[in-house]
């Protein structure tokens, strides 16, 4: 039989590999999204692309511009958030948010679908140990779907394509201990926002990581 | 004083020129963005440049990746549809179509409209004289209009970036009479999808922009 198929977006972090390993044993083909959007360094790539093959998919790297630079994700001069804590880290917006990435990888995801004939796309998206960013949340990828009802040949014959994001309301160590017992290798995965070659341990993805694999009573791969 | 920006989506077409003009006359300093998408010929390219020049605009090109090339749009391989009557286009989605390709528009436009602090994107959708794409109707533009609310930094402080679409009901003829008012120099537009040294005159974009200027009783200056 042939398995159905499933474009899955991974960016080299924990959420995205636990997904993918997630919608693997849910039985789908998963066809991994990889984007290289100009982030301020490689690694996360490298880390997808190796967490792709090491889950035996064959995946695609997109190259996407964002010439307007409006994040410290994309922008080397900018800060990035520094030794913050957890409480303070959940309270706002921070300067690594990037204006509609989640929309624009949803919809990039949502035209491979749908070229391709697939019913699911599933997304790392988490709004309980997140940063915050605004389309993490369930009420953004609900409204994703509706423009996926309203905006496609399939949504128009009355057909689905289903935005699955099996994270969204899991802690990070939940997250962690669903990875655990997948065999994600987290080893291959990368959250650091500098990219040196360790992890900073004072970026807020270096924090909420932290966090998570203490949480989980796990210890992280990456660090000594 | 300065005046308020606005992200407009330009094609090269009859459509996204005009409501170019549009958005200048209502007094808003116009960005265009142009997609360098693959589609077969970089005529509708060209087209855009020099329109948006003719307008006073600085505009971006953006390349975007589609490797799934599902639509006649993207694949020279693929038959285009030729010699339809104007009843036969308006019955179903053509081959022409290219999966969420205005989802993926609105989405860049929207990151960049955030970025810059613009509070308004035009497109020159058109769900009258148009080709049945599902993309192009109001149902579509308002469930984007919700991804907006629910996945921006802006929405979330309760402001708004509102999707424009002043073509959305009008006739092509009904167009090309307020092109013709704002002298839009529709001679620099492209809407042939073959992209030879002159229209075809059989494809649909033909056939929708021929019924257009006969019916606005205006001579279409590409033909000769």
């Amino acid at each position: 039989m042939t398995k159905k198929k499933a474009v899955v977006l991974l960016s080299g972090g924990v959420d995205s590999a636990t997904t993918l390993f997630m919608a693997k044993e849910k039985g789908y083909e998963c066809l991994p999204l990889i984007f290289d959007y100009g982030q301020r360094h490689k690694r996360e790539l490298e880390s997808a692309k190796k967490i792709s093959d090491s889950a035996g998919c064959r995946h695609k790297v997109l190259k996407i511009e964002l010439p307007w630079k409006g994040s410290a994700l994309l922008n080397k001069k900018k800060k990035l958030p520094n030794n913050r804590s957890f409480k303070e880290i959940k309270k706002g917006i921070p300067s690594t948010y990037v204006p509609a990435r989640n929309t624009i990888f949803l919809s990039f995801a949502l035209s491979y679908a749908e070229a391709i004939g697939a019913y699911k796309i599933f997304i790392g998206a988490n709004a309980v140990d997140f940063s915050g960013y605004p389309d993490c949340r369930p009420a953004f990828l609900k409204a994703f779907e509706n423009v996926i009802r309203d905006g496609t040949r399939r949504g128009m014959e009355g057909k689905r394509i289903a935005i699955e994001a099996p994270l969204i309301l899991k802690t990070k160590s939940q997250i962690i201990e669903e990875g655990e017992r997948l065999k994600v290798p987290y080893e291959y995965t990368w959250s650091c926002y500098a990219g040196e070659s360790s992890p900073c341990g004072n970026c807020d993805s270096c924090i909420i990581r932290k966090k998570g694999f203490e949480g989980a009573g796990i210890k992280d791969p990456l660090v000594e």
